[in-house]
């Protein structure tokens, strides 16, 4: 089924073919329609839409549903965002799976409603305390927003783990063609959960673990799947990388200028190519360094002040010169500030 | 004044010292002696001490108490640290200074009560959304506890930012001699405040600019801001570096028990030295790069998964190999342990 | 179908019976088995239950689904009821029907967990601000703890209003047979509801009259329904009142000790009787006047200081002396203290 | 001192007079010049202004402010109000003084922020749960909101009960001559506090009384404190009450209006008299039954749907036959259409 959709409601579209039957959040402008397309279709497949009386609250109840053993998500943007990072690490340390997606607005504090890539840090590195990983999955399409939010209800429960969509306002709000294919939601078992039944009365959901051993052993545990996630789950794309001279990194809306600036600096004889990641987290550190093997730089466009290059420098380990160029506030490079960057790399490397 | 004192204690009679009048917060263990400090102290110097609802509100009070222009501060550990970050962000985006103490305690989650260090990304890489940084400082003596609570309050209003004390649990319940000198606080004028005068009426405190050039100019300011404090501030501590074969590198507690590795290391001849960050941000990148220049190898050790490290590795940029050895759930490494790790780094480089 | 069933729970199966499938609430001792009840039962019919953060989120949760168009009930007790009197302002300020059920407990404040009338003033005299009326329904038995809360959900759907239904901890506690005959719900349509369809869209529902005039107008609507409410809907019963010298008034749990009192005194040879209001508003003034007017003596007895005494003196006007007995914090006065009451009544009529 | 000031400036001139140095509170129409005035005043004398999340976290500030032997203030009007319900009940239940003004508004629900009488069941009736009595005491001018505020501290702190100054939207709005003359506070010791102090620290001040008799103790012990208060507290006026048939009955700005009107009436030879209440928890029914004992007739008149017109009745039990006239929605009544009214009582006596 061929669709013209929005980027926010592709969100709730997906979620629902992915099984998920509950929603609880709290509406913020860029995010506001993932909340208003949940309240619309939820009810009409049997499902609960419920507007929280705050973040706070809704991240709870997100836990809650989780424990149950439901399929869950909530949306919001940078400041309820924030709001949720105390949830967001009792989940983590509860092994609860959920979908929480993030339509980035400019920040910090209130900042605009314009689009931003900044809240990389809170989501990759984990904003809330103690140490945990989400997985983070990074949309460039209205496809996309389909697609990586049914894949991240797949990934939550394989990890029992919060699995973010990071999404920004461009690809939040934009329109293109979706298409949606039904398959039959693969929602696993959960033992484990607390559904109000006989046999899982005994269950325990809690992230407490007053012990140091107990807890340190809870922290292997965790990290031991955590590194599972790091071997099978990265992924991303490429595009003209093979005899790149330089490479580009970029994703999201980014990545798709970035795209044309590829193709533009191809047409003036430049070999540049693209990286895009797909996962913030776990980051494909391998695919890129691979990537990157033979360029003479990497150039990281983000709409940020530089958060994601310190994963490529990391990943990169200084074998590679890394050059970073970022616009904040809702302005977008355009293709031909992508092509007097590149410039200014190509030049230094003569 | 000499006499025996908790850290968390420590830090109450270098706030009133700097002259902080005015404690906002929620008691969370193993923070709770620096609230119960905060009550006993303030109204005896004159100032305010207030309980609020919940952490949320709390920070909110410190934002308002900021923007009249006190030096205030909170304090907490991570449950409740992650709940502040949209108020962190706002704080940053709003350019007011405040002091923020965080005990560090186990996670994620509820966790436990004893002494983390797991609460590294969301004080230094900001848990809060937008592009800001905190600066942050981690003690290593109930001496520090009070001097850099002192410092904090100086640079949050030389940058008009909220500065972190990151300690952990140890540092905060310990006893220790503590030297207090009074001195005469140097608070700036702040003419920006909003201090209920006639002539301050006319000043705006916030964090919102709708129009993408405002905020991304404002982002400049800050960032403009973030680099002179990244050239002025950092602060280290070396010890035995010189000739160093292995360059430990640890902060807070950590530190301690790494100095008597080194010096166990050195009776039996090898040449460890010791790299103490203190400001944790910025990160003293370029001290860190230049004491490891002659080494073969760096071992971080982090009562965490593996956090700091990754500035490490950024500030060395592959040029020196680095390890890592962690423990969480509030096990601290013995000497003996870190001696095993040590010898584990210099037999592979054999 | 005949069962043995506890008072609070009775009330979540009336309330399923009358087409309720929603619920909205925070636990609280002793009305806490009808969230469990609920929770229970609710889902088994495709209905909703929701542990809210508070009993302000609560009971704003049940203004939205009123305003839906739903069946929709909470239920507390004292310090719960307190916090709900916003909300239950707005629900009767925007003629939205919901039940309310409120199990009393011993107050103010904390109190204790015993069984008290004392909430009377707060659910009849109306706790909230504002000129409005609840209905209030006061069962004495498991079987009426059922029947009423099925009553209650008619009730609001005519008068569009909320309505109480105020049991004490021992009509809840307490296991009796229950009745429990099925009837299709005869739920009326809501033309003013906001269902979220494109022909309810219009409809607004609110409390808000900015000009006087409008508000007044709104107000002499309310008291026209008020007015209709209190000649159609008083209920009572009467026992051994026709030929009484002496009149007992009581309800709950009070009137079945009263109703014993009444026999024990017959024997004896004196003449008692017993009035129960069943609706506390509006209250069955006429009735009890009509019933009190050839008695000597009127007798009030309350688990309260004297509350629902101020109507029985408004009723009679002046006509027959009223005396008040009340025990509190949980002490239900036996039959023989009544008795000795009732002694008195007599003996200072000689 | 001598000046013109508008009633809800004088109320906080009032209360720092009579010692208050505490205010927490959360603004609303029309009520917000008391904050305003109360953030103002109070630092200049050494005191704390908070405004707090909301009226839930401001009435549990006052709680604790109270139970530490501060003299505390807080202010709202009906929806804030009916927030407070809890918290006052608690504040009853542990015997702790505060004040608390109401500038009533528009109702039930958001209603409008014209004046008002109409949370007179909320103040006078107890619009929490449990048996327990607020003092309320009902100034008419600018002059009476400062000086029964003063009264308002010296009567919580006589009878360790929660006084509540009720005043309407005209009375808090109006500009009239105040009269201030400082006098030192009279505030008695008070040993049961919590004041942080070594010799206080045994101290508990609460409301849980788990026991059935032992809260039944408590309650008496209550009821004989409101017992001492309806003997010594009733405060009231009369104006031309003694020879008159007709006995009018208002308070606050509607005992103007009736004043005005009782000058027309005897202007046109009716004997018309006005009996004011001042106090209207312990209402003043012996002396309303007194001024009452010879007229033919009573006239209430109230800015609601009839709450005051109750305690009228009970005070007069039957004897004298009581009338009611109400506006409502911000509607004052003019001197014109009492007069209307009057006649009405006037032709039907004949």
């Amino acid at each position: 089924m061929r669709q013209l959709c929005k980027g926010n409601v592709a969100v709730v579209k997906g979620a629902i073919l992915a099984g998920c039957r509950a929603y609880y959040g709290y509406p913020i402008t860029p995010a506001s329609e993932i909340a208003e397309a949940a309240a619309l279709y939820l009810p009409q497949v049997g499902g609960t839409f419920l507007q929280a009386e705050s973040e706070v609250a809704a991240i709870n109840m997100v836990y809650g549903a989780a424990a149950a053993g439901a399929r869950v998500m909530t949306a919001s943007s940078g400041p309820g965002l924030s709001l949720m990072q105390e949830g967001i690490s009792y989940l983590a340390g509860s092994e609860l799976p959920c979908v929480i997606v993030d339509v980035v607005r400019g920040g910090p504090g209130l900042g605009n409603i314009a689009p931003e890539q900044s809240d990389y840090f809170c989501t990759v590195k984990g904003g809330g305390h103690g140490n945990y990983h989400n997985l983070v999955l990074a949309p460039a399409s209205v496809q996309e927003m389909s697609d990586l939010t049914m894949l991240a209800f797949d990934l939550a429960d394989t990890y029992r783990n919060p699995v973010l969509v990071m999404a920004d306002g461009f690809i939040g709000q934009m329109m293109e063609p979706l298409e949606l294919e039904y398959r039959e939601p693969q929602i696993p078992e959960k033992p484990w959960a607390v559904k109000g039944t006989a046999e899982t009365r005994k269950n325990l959901v809690s992230s407490i673990y007053l012990e140091p051993d107990e807890l340190e052993a809870h922290q292997r545990k965790l990290e031991a799947k955590y590194a599972r996630a790091q071997e099978l789950e990265p992924r991303w794309e490429l595009y003209e990388a093979e005899d790149a001279d330089v490479l580009l990194v970029g994703f999201g809306i980014v990545s798709r200028v970035l795209r044309s600036a590829v193709e533009e600096a191809r047409k003036k004889g430049l070999r540049a190519g693209l990286f895009r990641p797909i996962t913030l987290w776990p980051y494909p550190s391998e695919a890129l360094a691979k990537a990157a093997a033979n360029v003479q730089k990497v150039l990281v466009v983000e709409l940020s002040n530089g958060q994601m290059v310190e994963d490529v420098r990391l990943a990169l380990d200084g074998k590679v010169p890394v050059e970073f160029y970022g616009r904040v506030g809702g302005n977008v490079p355009s293709v031909e500030e992508v092509q007097t960057e590149l410039m200014a790399c190509m030049t230094s490397l003569v």
